[in-house]
């Protein structure tokens, strides 16, 4: 009777971290389609919304963070049941530093609110911002199955992003080439398209993660890495 | 006589957390220094020696939070006991990402490798540099000392990296606007200007973590931040 009382309890716990997770994951989407959104319509208002949206995902996981070491403390679990808390944490930590990216693209529509977004480049950083989020999405869908495959199977695709920011970068080079009066929004646009391609890092980062969780080991190999990114020099993460 | 062995066993743990955070600390500065010694110098062999270091913190965050979460579920500490360890954990992960930067620094060596870095914007760039490492090892001289209020005077501090981050920042952009021969260097010396501002963010988080390990409460107030940077557009965390 009262190990059932205890599984309950721990079980209460899990879903409760679970919930939470996921909610964070809902809002870092959000911040992060949003800050494309106002730096591509120069929309401030929504901008500065992003940027007040930051502190709920802050908290979220410093909620997460204090429920998970009472729970650890509390249910002392072992093995599977200890791998799911400490991922929580960790992949509490990886959506609160999404939130931060899209926090940090919220900044720059204030900052290129004077000049505009030239369209061509706006679509790229769309486009990338698009690669990001379905890679987010899908973690967060492999996060409630914990399938391990699945998992491994994301991890490969962050060589995508790379692959894109790359090329977005060295367009940006391009027009700060062809006209001094661009450097000031490109700089902009590089630091927004850079925080994007680490959105990709994170959600591998989770990608792992929940590989840990389901096995109880790290993936195996270096991560795929796009090396063209290093020949024109856009040093990826 | 039970209670005396509980009582000494912590105390290893916690002993066993706060030399590993302090040996972390300890690599995390070098490689910060390191490579803007590196970037300054054209110094492709020592980039790569920051590069494969990173390794090293990556672990030891790795082993702190192992660690710590062992020691929750075995001695189920509580108040300060409690707190103390989740500083840990939290002191770790900024301290693995003060060593990211420094590796993506480290890469844009090999980046700007053909051009070199401007004599001037070299200087910037390691003054901007010692500030940020000033702060890390002032926080991390606190962190032995456990000190609240030493931990709320570095909190200020952060605001002084900010003020010559955007001062860097301006002056590269006007080198870009000079000649456009400069635009790629000064793109990579614009990203690692950013990661060394953000080490003084982590610096910050670090310290804010201490005033709660010593205190149970978060420091009062908003982060102080220098609002010349919103203005020239520089944007600072």
């Amino acid at each position: 009777m009262a190990s059932t009382h205890i599984f309950t309890a721990f079980d209460d716990d899990l879903k409760f971290l679970t919930r939470r997770i996921a909610e964070m994951g809902g809002l870092a989407e959000q911040m992060v389609s949003e800050s494309v959104r106002a730096l591509v319509n120069g929309d401030v208002g929504l901008a500065q919304k992003v940027i007040s949206d930051d502190t709920i995902l802050d908290l979220a996981e410093r909620e997460v963070g204090d429920k998970a070491i009472v729970t650890i403390a509390r249910r002392q679990p072992m093995a599977a049941d200890l791998r799911e808390i400490m991922g929580s944490i960790r992949i509490a930590s990886d959506l609160e530093r999404v939130g931060d990216l899209g926090k940090n693209t919220a900044k720059r529509v204030i900052a290129v609110q004077g000049t505009g977004v030239p369209r061509r480049l706006g679509r790229g950083i769309e486009h990338l911002s698009e690669l990001a989020l379905v890679q987010l999405k899908e973690v967060l869908d492999v996060y409630t199955t914990r399938s391990a495959d699945r998992a491994v199977a994301i991890r490969e695709r962050d060589e995508e992003i790379d692959a894109m920011y790359t090329s977005l970068f060295r367009e940006m080079l391009t027009y700060m080439m062809e006209d001094p009066r661009n450097i000031t929004t490109c700089t902009h646009l590089l630091f927004c398209a850079k925080n994007i391609e680490r959105i990709g890092d994170h959600a591998t980062n989770i990608a792992e993660t929940i590989y840990y969780m389901a096995t109880g080991a790290q993936p195996e190999g270096e991560r795929p890495k796009d090396d063209t990114a290093n020949t024109v020099g856009a040093v990826t993460e």
